[in-house]
């Protein structure tokens, strides 16, 4: 069940990048849970192209709700969410067919489907697919913050560019929120910004690494040994294109500390237990501990580049150069951050309701 | 079902570190596997403390397997496999319930569980309870190696002491195989060793990096957009207590390089199409390339050290100091590794069976 | 996952009696099958109404296939079919929130979705559902009959009509295909008609007993211990708004015989086995046997009546009389037959891709 | 996943007929629920062979709960039951390897498992096996009678002998809980056990039909449009070995009624709404209405009788005689009620959680 993602909630997504439409349907959605439609064209806004850092598809992402929505609340029953593709143009890809592009899913999806695939603009590959699941995030992520859970990602990393460090997790979501570019400093910001025109002058292309916290997650949430949260959360953020790496709290880090100063100690002020440190990510055992969930998402760069490059015919087995044309993105780190909000909050949710006690 | 693993096969796995036995089922594997026992004892020596860096518990792990298994082949029916605990000592554990150790699963497990659940000696949450998963993931490696396909974990890092990297997969992977701790330099697993040791002695416990290589994996395993090579690995990798990082081929380092430096260009001899770098890890939309599909996994320092901690009463809510007595390990690095690679052998075999086709 | 069908495909459907449109999305197909429009069609117009003995709603179910077919060929990737709803009236059913009409699911929707449920038409509830159930089906269909795996439903009893058993399987099914009215006799056709018709004048409605056979099912389906072959069929079939029961071979009729009786005698030509009788409808210990699968689907009849009927006020708690106004169908057993075989085609092609083997 | 059950709730079964053990593992299931053992005892004597009317082979069906309990209470992780089976002699098994026995699992199974399987005593196609099942049921039943909910299973009919239909509820859900050989009235018992008595003293063997109530379900549960009630509950019934049918409510007689007949009027008390009829077996649009559920379950012959039987050689593909020996059941429908009971327990607390909300 590849296209399915969820225990208790389904995710299905479908569609192709050159297909009249993509969407997903959302099933096990509890009923009442309110449509906030411009939240949603507020979520797809960040992940759409902007600026001189992205490419030139320009899609309007006007999205319909086509069931399991009534008088503005879900209703239970599936809801599905379509969005018209429009600005496609078709012409550009026919050569990659035999020539695969490098790093780009052209080779696998070749071997795995045979050659029936829809290659226009990497078909069902494209990292276009994504906004259906940015508008499923949503509709819940709109949901967890009526319960007091807020997601915020920012960009960590960028080929040497560092942003800072959350440190009012509250405010610095509610900032992020508002934010295309998502960093937290404004000196990162306009750091990155200037290395990814650079980078794009050069017809090159730059990856980063997403830092995300959740915070309001009740304890208690995860469901080891198989669905601890981290498997959950790695699981969804891995399907994402260009993901190469999850981690949580320390993450790769915990390689250079000792356990004394690993360990977070927990700490009570009578009412509440929490720990003093959160090197863990508010994860223990699998299971969330209340503390803010802490994700790191690697993101490699933007296979497109306009470089010449390497590749083979698959045809003729003769190695052969391939420049491709077209309209791409310099980077995509800024927009991965609304796929990777939309991830979480569909990981979180379904976690929510696998906890539910019917005691 | 938080306790079963896959989508064509289905790893069930029970027990707890102080209960009468632990176990695991795995249903729909195919008929007629061969079951080489010595094999997996072999798995499972490897997974089990050892000198002077390890727990002072042993466990013989005698397996047993009662289902599943006729005249020394699969049947096609499920296969279990059953180890005893004999070594437990669970007067060392009871202070845990009210204190929860710190990095450890008792405190969210007691908020999860609502106080039922077996403490001792982490219950369900011990690294114990990797034992049936390790014979589970030997039989099914044993069978992958007849059809060509290898797997081979060694400790990438470690409090700043790095071993050599992959040269020779091939023979670095029987290297491996043959190593209790698994580290391609022996100067490298000198070093480790002497630090692991001077840790031990301070009481103290260290963590370190993992890093695996799968080679002879068939190009079109992975099912997008959801079931995508690295979401199923990455599932199962953190599944295993202690892990808080999964990443593929760069990985983080993805976002030090450029496009242009991170893309791995295609080549061919004629015959077969590769990549002449493997940056991707063996995997590009999520899809195996046929490269070796390279993971790296980030292992936390053991939790249980005997430095006093901080810790709270759950009962009073009061802060509380703490020190573990009783027998741990200073580093289950060098031992997680045979879990790292049963769970890599469960999830290509899952993912193999995935991609089989009826034309 | 309610919406969710399926263990290696998946069948994901949506939609609401009015809303835009109703649709189904089918994950885990195999690529290169070909996509037969006329057939899917065909298989579509024996779900609609027609003349006198069916509802005067009538839709020209026009459908879409919005992703997943490339070149007139499934491409591997999920398979969206779309059919606009045109022809709806929903003013006529806003007075069934406050009283459920007996024997729909008003009531119990309202219970579970807690007034939010769409009940425009029955809503998610409503027969129109199956209609995109009836395309993926024929997909499906078409590709088994390549196969040479061949389904035909007929219509074996009706309120006392019988209907003749099949007695040459091959074209029997080939003569069913043909037919809206899915009888094997002209006689019983006639007689059911008349009686559909006399019922319809009454304002009543009837239901009755649908047998199908599907042929060329090789030996070896189905996942035992809980994925029998009777497990897959009946969950599907059961998920069918007005299925009541299901049976294989001889079901409620094995009360009447005795083991020498109801046993079939294995035989063989020297080339194949088989069985003498087929009481066991093609299944043995959940597993196909190769023989004809036989299966009895109950459909009850169509709740809508025209006579006044009891039912309650959910907001005042006062009993109510009610009569039913509207479109309606006197009968959507022979209407049922078109989802039955392609409830069927989707369970078996599910059950295909389970039985793959690697060796 | 063959070997597991349930969407919230996972039952892993295992283990052969001449196996070490059999067993069942259950996860999902919430911590605190409180372990009866003699409940559990209780409902394993019932699936157990008694007196003249069952195989001679007795097993002491001594359980042990080997995880997931814990002070006598559930603890949230998985729990594992095991049996040892003590009394199996092989030596009767051999000859079915070359000559399926029929209606058995012995041809299907060979085709299956290409002679892999152990087909000592039908192996894991036994309807020992239920053994486990039934142990898991009963912990869940026992909880489900805390809540108010309580389920019973009378053999309806046998070979023309029928059983009077349920009266008070309650009372003969009380009456069936005491009673070894289930029926609701003295002369149908004594009846029944007359002609298996008989059948047995011919070598023959017998079938029935089983009807169950289960009362105190509250209205809602079911997850449409595949996870109906009638979908869940039938997948579960036909995993048990001999049933070949299952219906709900009027079931198969729906198609002798109108739908003015059949409809259940609803009526209100003016606190509760019921429906004043009960045809639909307590189901509407696959979501429980809150009266009884009601679902008949049809019973093959078993397949196991001493009287000359033909087959085939499946080496030389000859045709042959066969007499079976051994120890064999002439009816195994009162031991069946217990497995019947036992997996509308375990679908019925699935669905309990399935339906939980979180709000």
């Amino acid at each position: 069940m590849s296209n399915v993602f969820g225990k208790n909630i389904s995710v299905t997504i479908f569609g192709e990048s050159h297909g009249p439409l993509i969407g997903a349907t959302v099933g096990g959605i509890e009923p009442g849970i309110k449509i906030n439609k411009e939240y949603i064209s507020e979520k797809l806004s960040k992940r759409r192209p902007f600026g001189k850092i992205s490419t030139a598809r320009r899609e309007a992402d006007e999205f319909r709700i086509v069931s399991g929505e009534f008088n503005g609340y879900t209703t239970g029953a599936p809801l599905t969410i379509i969005i018209e593709n429009s600005d496609t143009k078709s012409r550009d890809y026919s050569e990659f067919l035999d020539t695969p592009r490098p790093s780009h899913a052209d080779f696998t999806a070749n071997v795995k489907y045979r050659g029936f695939q829809d290659y226009r603009g990497g078909g069902h590959f494209s990292g276009r697919i994504t906004a259906p699941l940015v508008a499923v995030g949503a509709i819940l992520q709109c949901y967890l913050e009526e319960k007091g859970i807020y997601i915020g990602t920012h960009i960590k990393s960028l080929k040497g560019i560092y942003d800072r460090e959350f440190s009012d997790y509250s405010a610095d979501i509610k900032l992020l929120s508002r934010k295309l570019f998502p960093t937290l400093s404004e000196k990162s910001e306009k750091e990155m910004l200037e290395f990814i025109e650079k980078t794009a002058e050069m017809g090159d292309s730059v990856g980063g690494v997403l830092e995300s916290a959740v915070i309001g997650v009740p304890a208690g949430l995860g469901e080891p040994f198989f669905d601890s949260v981290e498997s959950e959360i790695s699981h969804i953020l891995f399907s994402i294109p260009a993901v190469k790496g999850v981690s949580f709290g320390r993450g790769f880090g915990f390689s250079e500390l000792l356990g004394s100063e690993a360990n977070d100690a927990f700490e009570t002020d009578g009412a509440a237990v929490y720990t003093k440190t959160n090197n863990n990510g508010g994860i223990l055992g699998g299971i969330s501990t209340g503390m803010p969930i802490i994700v790191n998402t690697a993101i490699k760069p933007t296979p497109s580049i306009f470089k010449e490059q390497e590749s083979v015919s698959l045809s003729t087995l003769e190695n052969k150069k391939l420049t491709i044309k077209g309209r791409h993105d310099p980077a995509i780190i800024h927009r991965a951050r609304a796929v990777v909000d939309a991830a979480l909050a569909i990981a979180i949710y379904d976690l929510i309701l696998q906890n539910r006690s019917t005691t």
